[in-house]
């Protein structure tokens, strides 16, 4: 057992298929030249099933093909992941490779193809090599790939460390867990980035409060998350809820409703924070909250672009307390606000109160500015409304990794 | 007489002080350490004028003072600009110094103190030194410190180098001038970027007219670059025409109205490109060009998503054609377009032909994108909306600039 959160337990190593009749797996097909390249997410039954997707224009054919299976009867049963390669842009063919790897995926798990979603991520613009997703489809039923830790490698591209959990809690007096794994690191912004979120629970809901409870988190959790600013073509977050645990429905009129909802929040915050820490070239986790907004999206607006600008996340590189950058970030978000009554928080520390500055130590400063987890607040004096976003800093490192990723 | 343009001349060595009747200057008052910090433009009598400001909500102290001054007869004589220190967030000891600033620069040229306009940039928090500007202020007058290119030093922050430029042009058989001086570096977006740019002709032209002109040219050039995404508490673009050159009153109507249009707009355009081209740790230049939107407003979106976008500038720093995350960058603009019809060129070279990759030549793309200026252009197919804009390559260095500005 891990830390006590107020409702719910983090279960230690717990992952995706942690929850009851959840099996993961992962194996090394070709895409990549050693590391497992292929992932794949199981339920003994049908589980209730929701997503939510890139807003780019040019959405990638596998996210077509998944929103597909889960039109039908808004179930899934199992899910396949391939890296290296997004089968972005790369029209008729690629649509028609997309359901080709549903098809493969679903005969050889044995599940109807709309109970199958489909996701890719990595290079834009190349044809998925079918022959070799082929071959690797055909072994996800040997015993030696399974395992949800070749899972969260499987799905990774850039990133340098699995991002997985599970945490436990009780509705009904039945204990119902929910697990998650995700890949970010480059493309990482609100509205979907190049991210992946697979949540499984076995917690029994119906899919469409399923569906309105995902939205509501991901815009507070994955959304709330910048690495670039860039917003991929492949993004998506699946949640699959299989309800072996048989708990009475959760409608949000369960009593234990609330404790649901603040589990399944957990675990997606916690995976898109595991995001933003892992950003290509980051260093160091950062948190802006924003309080005293006129209103919650107002508060969204700025804290997004606190987080986004390049100049702040430069600074905090440096380790230099330079909230001139901070407070430019504030009035660039084109949100009403009264730059008189703007304080701005790092850390503890008081470095500006109402619109001017506040005589503060360097030194304490600039040793916050160097913790693992930086945290900015800004308090508004305008009203209520909040809004709490993460990201990382810009380093060298990020240059490096993104003036060389293809060649 | 340099290079030939459909209506104009670029004049050798122009600046900021050879249209008739313009002088400028610069001197070191001690608000950095050695550099020239202190810079002036004077016209020998009132010159029409009008300005365009930053949007950011924290607008600094020596933006509200000079729109009191155009305000009150729309007319300029003098401007006084210091590098160093920007005098925002700097509440009523700000706006007081800015002020006195203005009084006591236009006490020293002998106008009238809403004949005088102040501009700051540097950092942000920071009270001016009164003291140092006071003694600077009390030698304007000194034949010594005259000359366009002090003027264009004095005003640089970040920048490598000084940015200036005239041009000569026929309205009813007179020679009128046009000459500009602007800074730039970091903090640069659209909609005004920590930038300076001030701009000066002996055209006769009443301050309606050129105001409407300035808004609308400032938004096809100095809206149209972005260094960082950044937008300054700072950024004003002003423009004074003394009518020395005795024109007949320029107006819409007037025959050679477009003549002085494309001028004027040749030189913030060019001044623009300078900044973008200057942007802190950049080494080239970037032209985006958008055709085929379905409006112009549509095209400008999207240009300014690809222009914005760190990982397409690193790839252009990385000298790689991945046309992928331009194609990223134009589905998260948020514009509506037809994925389908999409083509991207790399300088000449096709690269996506609607919206699937094109076969090309890397290693003529990669000799493109080395190239000084480096061409990107989108066709969307759709109607005839189009937009250029211009920005810089993402480096190291731009890192280790902003990593370490401020300490």
């Amino acid at each position: 057992m891990g830390d006590q959160q107020e409702h719910f337990h983090i279960i230690k190593n717990g992952n995706i298929a942690t929850a009851k009749g959840f099996q993961a797996g992962g194996l090394h097909c070709g895409l990549r030249k050693k590391k497992i390249d292929l992932g794949w997410v199981y339920s003994e039954v049908p589980a209730q099933a929701a997503g939510v997707y890139t807003t780019n224009s040019f959405q990638a054919a596998p996210l077509k093909v998944t929103q597909e299976s889960i039109a039908k009867e808004n179930q899934l049963q199992a899910v396949i992941v391939n890296s290296a390669i997004a089968n972005a842009c790369t029209g008729e063919q690629g649509l028609q490779d997309a359901y080709d790897m549903r098809k493969l995926f679903a005969e050889t798990m044995g599940v109807e193809e709309h109970l199958a979603a489909v996701a890719s991520t990595g290079l834009i613009g190349e044809l998925l090599p079918m022959e070799k997703l082929q071959k690797g489809i055909s072994q996800v039923n040997d015993q030696e790939h399974l395992g949800a830790e070749k899972f969260e490698t499987a799905i990774l591209t850039t990133d340098t460390k699995e991002k997985g959990i599970a945490i436990e809690l009780e509705i009904d007096g039945e204990t119902v867990t929910i697990g998650g794994a995700a890949k970010g690191s480059g493309m990482i912004h609100p509205n979907m980035a190049t991210m992946l979120g697979f949540v499984t629970t076995d917690a029994n809901i119906s899919s469409n409060h399923l569906t309105d409870t995902l939205k509501a988190i991901t815009n507070k959790s994955f959304n709330m998350i910048t690495v670039d600013g860039d917003t991929s073509t492949n993004d998506m977050v699946l949640v699959l809820a299989n309800g072996q645990a048989e708990n009475k429905e959760l409608t949000p009129d369960h009593k234990d409703w609330e404790t649901f909802y603040e589990g399944l929040k957990f675990v997606c915050e916690y995976l898109a924070k595991e995001i933003a820490r892992d950003g290509e070239g980051a260093t160091r986790l950062v948190e802006v909250n924003v309080e005293g907004a006129f209103t919650d999206e107002s508060a969204t607006g700025i804290a997004k672009s606190i987080i986004s600008s390049n100049l702040v996340k430069t600074a905090i590189h440096g380790a230099d307390a330079n909230w001139g950058r901070i407070i430019t970030a504030i009035g660039y978000s084109g949100e009403s606000l009264d730059p008189d009554k703007v304080s701005i928080y790092l850390g503890d520390i008081l470095v500006v109160e109402n619109g001017v500055p506040h005589p503060f130590d360097e030194e304490a400063a600039k040793e916050h500015l160097l913790e693992d987890e930086v945290k900015i607040l800004a308090k508004l004096g305008d009203a209520n409304g909040r809004a709490t976003a993460w990201g990382c800093d810009l380093s060298y490192e990020y240059v490096r990794i993104n003036a060389s990723y293809r060649t």
